[in-house]
């Protein structure tokens, strides 16, 4: 071998990644499956763009966030880039792919930031994200956006939430329209807006003075801006904003406010406004977004930073007693360590034309984060102490042998029990040793919590036997010691026992998980 | 919007990279989950690690190949580069793991090689890997290392590949050995061993002037190798080395001959001795196998370039009077493209060692090209005409409204079927439009080929009810204008009608109904 051993450097990720292994990324991966699932079942397509993108392709779509964004070297040839979301790809593949006018497409895949990590939240410089985006020129206003939000509820239903989470929505054009009317300068519009998504992890006096100070906005618009983006709430909010005339007056703000009613309409008819929050605080980072904006939030989602000033307090109460304030508000104030929105998105109608001008078509999305719904999901799994159900592989069958003196470890018996049984489509190891210790066998097979073992024995053996033992059964249990069977049925025996041992652990453990959350719920 | 319309470069992805859509990104999913049920049926654990590893974990494993690495610039902080495989990321996470002391894992994910790309042959600069390894330090020689054989027949088998398909074997051991024997001084074995490693894509001639010209070996040395390298076979090739006094009196050859020995009485025991070709020509690029070495190739394996000069020609002819050879060898001259091998991998006992020697641990594994292995069954599906049969996405149900003068479009009630049938785990659309045009909906129904269309009527809903009507019937059929149902049984009657086309569709087209079955399972 050339290379010389080398143990002068540390060994470790690169900062802000990590390995996922074992349970972990078993669960991660249910998680995959099960929001693909809920993507495939509203049409989407699936879409694998490649991990870097022509450096231009990127440049001019982040805003502030540009400066996060990962280059290759140039080793002579393209010059490029790693992708920062999935949005920009997908736009990128729209404006060359001009035949498909409409299309919904998913996709699973990592992407990568430049920021600073924050493991406990679960920030990561490398990270999954779940999309799913539709596409379309000839569709009529807020019916796409309405689905995006219906598809929201049902990935948090089949990951298990039970409602316990909230999709904050705001539209960019209300926004702007209310920018303008409190007197920000245009060219100064998307700088406030940064400003104001601030407002979720900083009290307003803070974001009041990145305003003018930093930003060198005027302190009397400044606090006209206040009086809006302290609001939340559903269509009474709506209702509130329709009934200003100064704001009606903006044409922005209009249309934005007509796109808000339509939106709650068909949000109704999907049974799904009771998961809205209308929060004229939301505003989103990225340049490209030109309509409906939304985010989700849930317990956990907070960041310990959040104390409001006394003054802001103040305000946001006097809004209360006003208005119907969102239940999330007072979560929002919860110290515990958060881990910010768990999936955004919204309306990006002129991403794709900034490739392709003839290419242009409105498109509007959600990407879900899977990093911190893995966390979310994990600690809530160890709550309810399912941890243990979590194993690392998922082995049905350990292959075992035995024998006392002249024991030759029947190791080709072992391979052609396991070769049977691979080909029955069961799971199965052996010892890879040619003379195991039986002790050393079970103990493989109980650290990994495999629920049967099959025992070789060359007496069993010349019978045409093998001896089947269910592991795990209380001592006294007429079965401890496993029963004979004969090798031409052992796969119907070892598949039967499987059946039954899913249908123990499925019934009593959802059962016991229901009771628990109903006595949760009381209290 | 900040950023102005940018159309002065190039709309493409990257070279030798592309992007995967619709049926092409469904067959290639399907593939995955085919994979991924083989590794898990013996035992793998998932592990994901990050697409890109600190410089120094790169350096010094990949030989001549080093120059194929894509570096990331250097932005501030930790130099990285984009990983060139999965194996030495393995390699790595073993040695920051030293609790792990026996481990399968499995890993599917794309690696990156700054490659001269060729599309029509599947080699590109970012492609899928799936590999598979087990580590341990207490096993019996040749028990996981025949696992893995297993493997791969069980993977080729369940991609229904029906046998076509042959796994070369070799040893790096009996290599060095034969060098040594031949008198390659021991500076030149692993330089020589790369030229051997051409022999499937050049002739011999082009190899020995490779060794003499290039690498500066004695003419008479290269002719030594020629006698051994271009046999192949299977225990009769064993036989007849073992018989071969200067080889056996090698340690290092002879140590290699035993654990082949081994090998192939566990092969046999697996029951795959048929898909084994021991092939002395066998080499493999890499440093740091150490043990058995293995490459699997199948129909259309062979490049265009492989036409054996006259006299390499003659020899193999004469080999193969001696012995049995193996059928790969006429394939090899078959001048139709090839994609090279689909499946590659070996044992390599040193590579932990070399990031720490105290977490030092034998490992041996596999690595599917999933690239090669999707060109070759994409254009087995298009052969037996089965390609229109891969949709670009699964869509069960097209909810569509009609209606007369006076028609609202009954979005909303379009909407509330369509949740219905969601929540039931029904794949379901409808049209964006608020007042579709029936022929619209239909042709977005059939472009797709959507099942069934679920058709909403004023007349019909008053009265509860909507029609079902299975797409495609042929005219005169008694449901060709589709059935009334009443909305309360829609789900379960669109389950009764998926349910019966599943059947309808499985019914045997082909004769034996497993082969039938694992086509179906690649659709």
């Amino acid at each position: 071998m050339a290379p010389k051993n080398k143990t002068s450097f540390t060994l470790k990720t690169p900062k802000g990644t990590k390995d996922w292994a074992g349970s972990d990324a078993l669960l991660r991966d249910q998680i995959f499956s099960t929001i693909t699932n809920v993507f495939k079942r509203h049409g989407g397509m699936a879409l694998d763009t490649p991990v870097f993108e022509l450096r231009e392709i990127l440049a001019g779509k982040y805003g502030e966030d540009s400066k996060l964004i990962y280059d290759l070297q140039d080793q002579g040839g393209e010059i490029c880039s790693l992708r920062y979301d999935l949005t920009v790809p997908f736009a990128r593949w729209l404006a060359m792919n001009t035949d498909v006018r409409s299309i919904k497409r998913y996709h699973l895949a990592k992407v990568y930031r430049r920021d600073q990590p924050a493991m406990t939240k679960g920030r990561m410089r490398e990270f999954y994200q779940c999309d799913f985006d539709i596409a379309g020129a000839q569709f009529d206003p807020m019916v796409p956006d309405s689905e995006v939000m219906k598809i929201v509820t049902e990935v948090f239903e089949d990951l298990g939430w039970k409602g316990n989470y909230t999709i904050k929505i705001n539209h960019r054009k209300i926004l702007d329209g209310l920018f303008e009317v409190c007197g920000v300068p245009q060219e100064k519009i998307r700088t406030i807006s940064s400003a104001v998504d601030k407002l979720d992890k900083l009290p307003w006096e803070d974001v009041r003075k990145e305003m003018v100070d930093e930003k060198g906005l005027d302190g009397a618009v400044a606090d006209n801006i206040q009086t809006y983006v302290v609001r939340k709430g559903g269509r009474d909010l709506l209702e509130y904003l329709l009934a200003d005339e100064k704001l009606t007056a903006n044409a922005s703000a209009k249309a934005g406010l007509d796109d808000m009613s339509l939106l709650l309409d068909y949000l109704d008819a999907f049974g799904i406004l009771d998961k809205i929050s209308f929060d004229m605080s939301l505003a989103r980072g990225l340049d490209y977004y030109t309509g409906v904006i939304y985010e989700v939030v849930t317990e956990g989602s907070a960041p310990a930073t959040a104390t409001s000033a006394p003054e802001a307090q103040a305000l946001q109460r006097s809004a209360k007693k006003d208005k119907k304030i969102d239940a999330d508000e007072d979560r929002s104030n919860d110290p515990s360590v958060g881990v910010g929105s768990v999936a955004a998105g919204g309306r990006y109608d002129d991403l794709v034309g900034m490739f392709s001008p003839k290419a242009q078509i409105p498109c509007v999305g959600i990407s879900f984060g899977v990093d911190r719904i893995f966390s979310i999901t994990k600690a809530r799994l160890e709550r309810e102490n399912k941890k243990n159900t979590l194993r690392s592989s998922e082995v049905d069958v350990f292959v075992m042998a035995f024998g006392g003196k002249g024991f030759t470890g029947l190791l080709k018996e072992r391979m052609q029990i396991c070769r049977s049984l691979w080909e029955a489509g069961i799971k199965a190891e052996f010892s890879y040793k040619v003379k195991p210790k039986l002790p050393a066998q079970f103990k493989a097979a109980e650290s990994n919590n495999v629920p049967f073992a099959v025992i070789l024995g060359e007496d069993e053996l010349a019978a045409g036997q093998v001896r089947v033992k269910e592991m795990g059964l209380p001592d006294g249990h007429p079965e401890k010691e496993g029963i004979l069977v004969d090798i031409t049925s052992l796969v119907a025996e070892i598949k039967k026992g499987l059946e039954r041992k899913t249908k123990e652990e499925n019934a009593p453990v959802d059962e016991a998980a229901d009771i628990a959350q109903k006595v949760k719920d009381l209290l």
